[in-house]
């Protein structure tokens, strides 16, 4: 009921960093994409089948070496139904293989709506009685904009189920200022008054780690704000995006660390996922290309935060 | 490229408003269950089928009465990739009846990501040279708590294939205010704002009609600030759910309409799909129920608008 089970697993790897599952067919070796497609054809089932290959070769090189994957739903969802079920797949190859689950899908509505969402990516949904798992991640990325109303079913199911959610604070595009850098009548800006919001809305489900099962989701981009919001957000985790291919380096993300180097999980996606193209080596090493850069991330953040 | 399409549906069938399917197993009448799970079993995908065919009966019922249908996202993933399955077939059922499509899910992200929400949703998805509807709607609500960065990519799409987006504004739940109603220094509302970047976003995909391809998502549970921000966003065509169900009436929405009785569509989903169940009628009678109310709500609707 709080982030307490992915400090665990953190602490275990002794690596803060989560490698994000956002697989584009571009970003796949021809060779796996060929065999689906001898398969399934190049259809949106071809697709699907080769990212589901293509992630479970990710995740067997990955899997001693990070504490957790963020598969980003909209890369599933580009491919269609069939693309949505890589993604369960997918979640239910990497929990199999003892890896935290964050879905990355940014789902925000109100109400009975929330309650469904809520039961989709971390709760159960109910049968006639039986309670199935849709999707099962242990975690979700969610956006604020609704208020409270929009929150309080997912905190019933982080409560009953040891779950948690990342609250869209601050983000790493160069646009997030337009709305969330706005600086409200009372002086704070409009994302630090939802990173209050966080606090507020985790305050009961506080672990044995000091920090609640409301998360953050604060860029690397901005270091200067990451900062300001790790001391403002004492029992807020965060989740930091950026890192690598937008530019945020190691020294950008320490900001996001407390003072006994926990309070955060540094997410890279076409870093690890692509490292095979930036090292030009064979494509059937992608994985171990994949494993070499997430060793290297780990390295160089653990040596910031220390 | 605006949403002169949707508005033509309207004119024709002389109804803004438009059905949401978010059906749950709660709404579905037993005897399309059963039949369901006597094929699939009582499983996420028995769940799936009688969704499926729930959703077909409200079509084929409402079909010459409503200009469009708004499936939610939510109720669809809580069943799973089999769930999700039931929402494309919706989608692609509903168009073949020539409904137009508005898929409620809320979408928000930045850069590569938004794209492929972008294309999963309303645009195409390239496999190997070929263009593929994932899922096909004409418009998808989004959050634009992200700023232009998540919104830009959407707006390609809308130009290139005559598509539409929704922005949350003013969303009709209690507790929308606590980030919506805060005034920013400048002393407007964080929805205003929002609302401002709706026009701006939309400004040069304005159709006949006067309205562009980005509309907004306003509440009809705030008539007050339904009337003054359709005074202040003249391109912005609204979605308004908040009717029925959740407590707004006919009166309540009549502000969101400008002096040609057009501007804004008007959502009811519980208050249709589970018409069957507040009439007591037969439960075969279900899609029959859904229709005389959405009939009736046409004629109130109507009533208040001219």
């Amino acid at each position: 009921m709080s982030f307490d089970r992915l400090i665990q697993k953190i602490r275990e790897k002794n690596n803060p960093t989560v490698a994000g599952l956002d697989p584009k067919l571009d970003y796949i070796p021809e060779y796996i994409k060929e065999e689906a497609y001898k398969k399934y054809g190049k259809t949106l089932e071809g697709a699907a089948e080769a990212l589901f290959q293509f992630n479970k070769g990710l995740i067997n090189a990955l899997c001693d070496i990070v504490p957790a994957v963020k598969p980003q739903a909209a890369y599933y969802e580009m491919y269609g139904w069939q693309g949505v079920r890589t993604l369960a797949k997918t979640i239910e190859y990497a929990k199999k293989k003892g890896l935290y689950v964050i879905t990355d899908a940014k789902r925000n509505d109100i109400g009975a709506t929330i309650q469904a969402y809520s039961a989709a990516h971390i709760g159960k949904t109910d049968i006639e009685g039986e309670s199935v798992e849709a999707f099962g991640a242990d975690a979700l990325t969610v956006n604020g904009y609704l208020g409270t109303d929009g929150i309080r079913p997912l905190l019933d199911i982080c409560k009953a189920d040891d779950k948690g959610i990342f609250v869209l604070v601050k983000t790493s595009n160069p646009s997030s200022g337009e709305l969330q850098d706005r600086k409200l009548d009372d002086g704070l800006t409009v994302c630090h008054t939802v990173g209050d919001m966080c606090e507020n809305w985790g305050k009961d489900t506080v672990g044995r780690t000091g920090y609640s099962a409301v998360g953050a989701v604060v860029g690397a981009t901005y270091p200067e704000q990451l900062g300001e919001l790790r001391k403002a957000l004492p029992h807020t985790f965060f989740l930091v995006p950026g890192y690598g291919a937008q530019g945020g380096g190691a020294k950008d993300v320490a900001p996001a660390f407390d003072e006994n180097g926990i309070g955060a999980i540094v997410n890279s996606s076409r870093g690890i996922m692509c490292a095979w193209k930036k090292e030009d080596c064979d494509p059937t090493e992608y994985a171990q290309a994949a494993r070499r850069e997430a060793i290297r991330m780990r390295d160089e953040i653990v040596t910031c935060i220390d």
